[in-house]
């Protein structure tokens, strides 16, 4: 089996760490940073604490953006960097903030619009500004991945851009930052670092190091996730799940970005942009419907993860992530929906998506049709 | 816990890879490259068919050293360098020979020689000329750390350098290459992968992603190494063994080149040095020992590492140690040498490298003597 593997950033991981911002800044001898944060994060001061610590080197904030970013939004912020100037940026925040600074830091050293190459074949240029992330959710991994997930609301479509100018020169992950996460966003992004994990070890383009790691982070979601997500009285048990979290979903980072996702993340992007079920809700949704169906694929490599996990095989996997997902008080069907006919095949659709190929076993329409609804109930 | 990961190697992995030298060397615009290989390369025509491969961009070759290369011709290689104005250096062989080329493409750019920069706290100077390195062994790891073990025979010392400049620019790793590798080679290499991914694991310089490479490379030694020493009628049997020791070793490097090596391979350089024991048997040779003296140390990690493979416990791991080498016919003793008092002294003595401060159980001169004592029969 051949495989290729490089993994371009640099991770400083550790509780206080965010302030080391300066400090990498100042080895890569660069001066006029461009600050992208959620205006959650403005509104609480998180983000001003992070200028005032940069000693003038942060000098401008840009926060005009949504959830699931949309295209014209990383062109704003590419219009923030070119007026001020500015040589580096750093974005503060979830996967929806790295994402739109991945972007908008690539597509800023050109006159064009990331629409340009968004769900199109064309391939972003390699040259780009020096990006810092420092991820507030332990979730998408996108610290260290060359994703950027976006969204064309006026077209309707939420697609990933690949491109090795998407790696951020450093990730600083500091758990203390995922502390004022609602119990709720922790349970979505926590699903996605699972999701993440799993299909990054069952993609068609699996490969060792993404192996070890996969199973690495799976292993640590089941163990933190439940408590992460919940208010607890004794808090160092809380503090070190909120840390083993932050690492499950930087190491899940590192067994996705090269071998990619694949069919829960195929079809949680419809989930996602036309019912608004958050990313990783979306992502677990299907997750133990695939486990059953990729559970034989490979030669058994997915029962022996499973087993490696401490399962019996991949179907009792497939049982403890649906009863994780309810012990989380996440979705486990889409019944509230009242979904037709018109709006299954939609679904049906729109999961076509690249990703959707990856996936061990090929999915058929008449498979995607029946866990739609089999999901929404409508046997 | 704080930790920083960085891994700056681009790795090639695959059957037939070897001849993607030229492709790689090609992308990075490098025209003028010195070959290090060992003799025995040059006499079996590899070396010859590397060089004709390359459409004239290796225009010298390297290759008078020894296993355990000496400081002397680490300085030789480095004039070579400088004579022929070559601007990269690719290595092909196992552990001795990258090492050699590691310290040769750094030690060339200053005008000093290596032995003051060989068990001294001076730090070499940063700059370098790129390396490419091809394992021949599924051993030392060499070609994704950033550690060279020289010997400077004259003053009968045997130690690690350690420099940021020793990364390889890209590893190529074709498990073709190994092959060739007699039994007792491959037994004893084999024994240093699994030393590496043990040690790595339980050194106090311990971190996520190295455990989890420590984790997988660990398991691959314990489900391949015999079959891959061993003559095979069942060729594909071998082949794939052959395989997945090459995939454990890259793995394993990348398992401890950050958190370093601890007592095995402290107390290994005197018996290589002494004795002339190669260093994967030499490191083996007490591996099963720290096991047991590790195995309650970090909280029980030792223990999940163990149940992790597989065995029962640290204790059970220990045996299967001692098993794997005696099935080997690798040594599990030093009684052959009837060593006296004397030379037990100077073994504990030369023990006391600075690895064996990485070991999480604090190691004392008593132990040492304890377990020489016993290995040599001397009670
Ligand atoms: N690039 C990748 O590799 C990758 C991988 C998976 C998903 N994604 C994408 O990332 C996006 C999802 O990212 P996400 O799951 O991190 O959510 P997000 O960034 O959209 O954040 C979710 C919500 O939580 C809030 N929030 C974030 N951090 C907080 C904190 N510390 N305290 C309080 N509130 C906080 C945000 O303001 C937001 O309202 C989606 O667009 C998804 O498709 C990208
Ligand atoms: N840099 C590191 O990270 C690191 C780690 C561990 C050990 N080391 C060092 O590496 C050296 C050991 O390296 P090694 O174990 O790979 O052994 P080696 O390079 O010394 O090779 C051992 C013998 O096998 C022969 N050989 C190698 N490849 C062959 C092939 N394909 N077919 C036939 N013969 C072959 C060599 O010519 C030599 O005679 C020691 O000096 C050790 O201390 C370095
Ligand atoms: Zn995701
Ligand atoms: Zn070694």
């Amino acid at each position: 089996m051949n495989w290729d593997y490089a993994q371009p950033v640099a991770i400083r991981f550790g509780k206080g760490r965010a302030t080391e911002v300066n400090d990498v800044a100042a080895s890569m001898e660069l001066h006029n940073g461009l600050l992208v944060t959620t205006p959650s994060f403005v509104r609480n001061g998180q983000a001003q604490r992070l200028v005032d610590a940069s000693n003038g080197m942060l000098t401008t904030v840009f926060s005009q953006f949504s959830p699931n970013p949309d295209v014209t939004e990383v062109d704003a912020c590419a219009t923030a960097i070119k007026a001020n100037g500015c040589e580096f940026v750093v974005a503060l925040g979830g996967g929806s903030a790295m994402d739109l600074a991945k972007a908008a830091a690539s597509i800023c050293m050109v006159d064009e619009s990331i629409a340009q190459y968004h769900g199109t074949d064309k391939t972003l240029p390699g040259e780009h500004l020096p990006l810092i992330a420092l991820p507030t959710t332990a979730g998408t991994g996108s610290e260290v991945t060359c994703v950027s997930v976006l969204t064309n609301r006026a077209l309707g479509k939420k697609a990933p851009i690949v491109s090795d100018g998407f790696y951020p020169s450093v990730a600083i992950v500091d758990p203390e930052l995922t502390y004022s996460v609602p119990p709720y966003v922790t349970a979505c992004t926590g699903m996605d670092v699972l999701s993440q994990a799993i299909e990054g070890f069952w993609s068609k383009g699996h490969q060792p190091i993404c192996d070890a790691c996969a199973l690495h982070a799976a292993k640590l979601v089941f163990q933190y996730l439940l408590i992460a997500a919940a208010h607890h009285d004794d808090e160092a048990t809380y503090i070190e799940a909120r840390e083993k979290m932050c690492e499950a979903s930087i190491i899940a980072g590192l067994a996705f970005t090269l071998p990619k996702t694949t069919s829960s993340h195929a079809c949680s992007f419809p989930l996602t942009n036309l019912y608004g079920i958050p990313h990783g809700e979306a992502c677990a949704l299907t997750l133990d419907y695939f486990a059953r169906i990729n559970q034989d694929a490979q030669g058994g490599r997915v029962q022996e993860f499973a087993r490696a996990l401490g399962f019996a095989n991949a179907s009792a996997m497939a049982d403890a992530i649906y009863k994780l997902k309810a012990s989380l008080g996440l979705r486990t069907d889409l019944r509230d929906l009242s979904l037709g006919d018109e709006q299954i095949a939609e679904l049906v659709r729109i999961s076509r998506h690249p990703n959707l190929y990856n996936n061990p076993v090929e999915i058929s329409d008449d498979m995607l049709d029946a866990m739609y609804r089999s999901l929404a109930g409508i046997g």
